[in-house]
């Protein structure tokens, strides 16, 4: 295949072996055979598929380039002499670690997305990559085919991270964009998104935040050099977001996002995922759909934000054969990326972190009841931004948005307004970001 | 100094030398000295200032951590045996050129930021490094603090690159942004700059699109791997867009951005810089004020946005702090980027390029007009998308979007529309870019 092609006279041979041959293995092959002249005389290398394992080895493989042995056993594939870089596609936590941890120790680098497994067992996989002196890339485990591991670990390597904010999943950003555009309600929308195959049958670790947590733990590791053991990521999915919320937001010039968020408080790292309200002048309000964005905060840098697909064959693809040619690139050169030496993390608790946050109370609407509540406020600290009030029928609601204040104040604020007669009840808590 | 600092066994001290010590060379010099640790920590080096020269020696430098030699000749850092890596922060070609190849050729990866000199002098300079088996790194040529450079070469390196469009010029989207949320005409909005400090008093190199160019020619280099000389970038400044355009464009569901674009035609490139309508729910419309942005479009990826400051000091120095730790890694691996080998470009004419086109015609307001007008379209093939007519006195302003047509038959269109008896002016032709 590759005599056929103008190769130039540097370019050498890779041989790379696939865990899992679905749409994203076959896209990679296809791309590294179709690809290869363009790769190679750009970057000195010509990687290719020669081996792939796959659950049944029965079914024909109609979009592998002959040649390719396939197989139906991982280890197989990882033991293969011919195979000098192993790329993880296969998903889950095993046989997925296993293999990989097998293909380090033999000094072959890996590629993989696989999110779940980093978030779950990066220090395990980092040290393994660090002792044997091998890649371990994983551009595809957040955000799809949007480059912002790499450029967090290298481009970035000097700056001084403050904050790093994601719309890591695109099924939750797809079901808030389309509840502020038709002013729908989730229930409604979440289930057109499951029509439209956006949405899984059973949609908890999209919408309960459970795949943004273990992106935001990557991210966290990555842009501040820690270990974050994805269960200490604080999490809130958007289930309770209501049509009223996505309503009072767009008013006061907000849009509704669930945001992944890492970010330098003193020297600790708090890491957390929770719908958060935008202004609508922010970068990150302009992501609409599926699109994923990851916005940093960098304290010479300013404001960067990386666009693009989160999901789908043809991004992750990208992310995966960027990694797949890097580490091709380096094991010919007889060297690797430094993963850095990641420090346990001190986590900040989510009681001392600080934001704005806009609450919503239903009162009881009689004199004197706005002076008890604006009242609590003021005994904890906690100043008032804006306010509004709205009756209903007997009763009135007021919709509070903050400056910034410790979580403990606001927490201690709202048990203490549950206490007062006139309130009827705490009707939402949503966190503001991106004001000061 | 770095022996105060709990530095890691691993960290490697590596001497930097400056050539140019302003803003940006004493902000690396800062960074470099308090973030010594964590840097280490992180990448396994420790990239410190030993040399800078200066044009004034005798000006006290108090930025510049103690133990810097200052000296005010270049070639005496380049030659300084402890300075491994060079940093040309001087701006222009001469003696830049001249100290980066001293530096290349013995043996010292450079890091510089100067796109004017990449743009003129690329494929000497990349020819120089290569032969010299060292790093010439220059993420902060185009748009500053943005991470973009590496990215395309490094993370898309597999990824089949359509195009890539950039907001690459601040003083132009400032003044393009002030035109349109003031709805103020050019001359006012210049004149704001330049008393903001945002444009030259001779605002020609921004407002004419020179500084866009070059940093087409970088960007369409490194995403297609070809050689664009800057002199046949296709050029055209903002000088001419009027308040009526801005508005004209706002009331069709677009904003006008200064591009500079590098698209692939067939197997050729087309690497250009004018003003072009964007559609407001485009990514690029959103990047407001002093804001940069390089929008990529591959066939796996599919859209991509890279956003963040262009200039200014801070966002300037994390871009070239970032490659000096990346020449400072590779140096201790004795390794390098690769630049990939770069053909000479076919590059595509302009009146063999496509777009989308607005065009304002005024005619006289009679009967029939609009039959002739749109008979010269049809003649040549140009298929209108939508067309506004006004009336003013005795006469008519038309305002048409066409479909995406070829810009040669666009150009003969507009010569048989003005040969026509009722037209009195082609009042302006801008191009659509975003749109199907």
């Amino acid at each position: 295949v590759i005599a056929r092609l103008p190769c130039p006279a540097v370019s050498n041979a890779v041989g790379i072996g696939l865990l899992g041959v679905g749409t994203v293995g076959s896209a990679i092959a296809a791309q590294l055979h179709e690809r290869a002249a363009a790769i190679g005389l750009r970057t000195g290398v010509t990687p290719r598929v020669v081996a792939a394992a796959v659950r049944d080895v029965s079914k024909p493989r109609p979009t592998l380039p002959s040649g390719v042995r396939v197989v139906d056993d991982p280890m197989a594939v990882v033991r293969d002499r011919d195979v000098r870089v192993v790329v993880e596609l296969m998903g889950g936590i095993e046989p997925a670690r296993s293999a990989i941890l097998s293909a380090l120790a033999a000094g072959k680098p890996v590629v993989t997305g696989n999110k779940e497994l980093i978030a779950a067992h990066g220090p395990e996989l980092f040290a393994a990559a660090d002792a044997a002196g091998v890649d371990l890339l994983f551009e595809a485990a957040v955000a799809g085919g949007i480059p912002i591991i790499r450029p967090l670990r290298e481009s970035l390597a000097g700056e001084r991270i403050e904050a790093v904010m994601g719309i890591v999943n695109g099924t939750t950003n797809f079901i808030l964009t389309k509840m502020t555009e038709d002013a729908a309600d989730y229930g409604t929308v979440l289930a057109e998104a499951q029509s439209l195959g956006y949405a899984e049958a059973d949609p908890t670790a999209d919408v309960g935040g459970h795949d943004a947590a273990s992106k935001a733990a990557i991210l966290a590791s990555i842009a501040f050099g820690v270990h974050v053991p994805v269960a200490e990521v604080t999490r809130e999915g958007i289930e309770s977001i209501s049509a009223q919320n996505v309503a009072d937001a767009k008013r006061l010039g907000f849009v509704i996002k669930l945001l992944a968020i890492a970010e330098r408080t003193d020297e600790r790292v708090a890491v957390r995922v929770h719908p958060s309200m935008v202004p609508i002048t922010h970068p990150l309000a302009s992501v609409r759909g599926a699109f994923n964005a990851v916005f940093v905060e960098g304290a010479d840098v300013g404001q960067l934000m990386f666009y693009g697909r989160g999901a789908g064959g043809g991004p992750t693809a990208s992310a995966v054969l960027g990694d797949v040619i890097d580490a091709s690139v380096n094991l010919t050169k007889g060297t690797h990326a430094a993963l850095g030496a990641f420090a346990p993390a001190a986590l900040t608790p989510l009681s001392e972190c600080s934001s704005a946050f806009c609450l919503a109370i239903e009162v009881n609407d009689r004199p004197g009841v706005l002076a008890a509540v604006a009242k609590v406020f003021g005994d904890h600290g906690v100043s008032i931004r804006s306010m509004e009030q709205e009756g209903m029928a007997d009763a009135a609601r007021i919709v509070f948005v903050t400056h910034r204040a410790k979580e403990a104040a606001v927490r201690v604020c709202l048990d203490d307004l549950g206490r007062l007669d006139a309130v009827r009840s705490i009707a939402s808590v949503i966190r503001v970001v991106g004001v000061q």
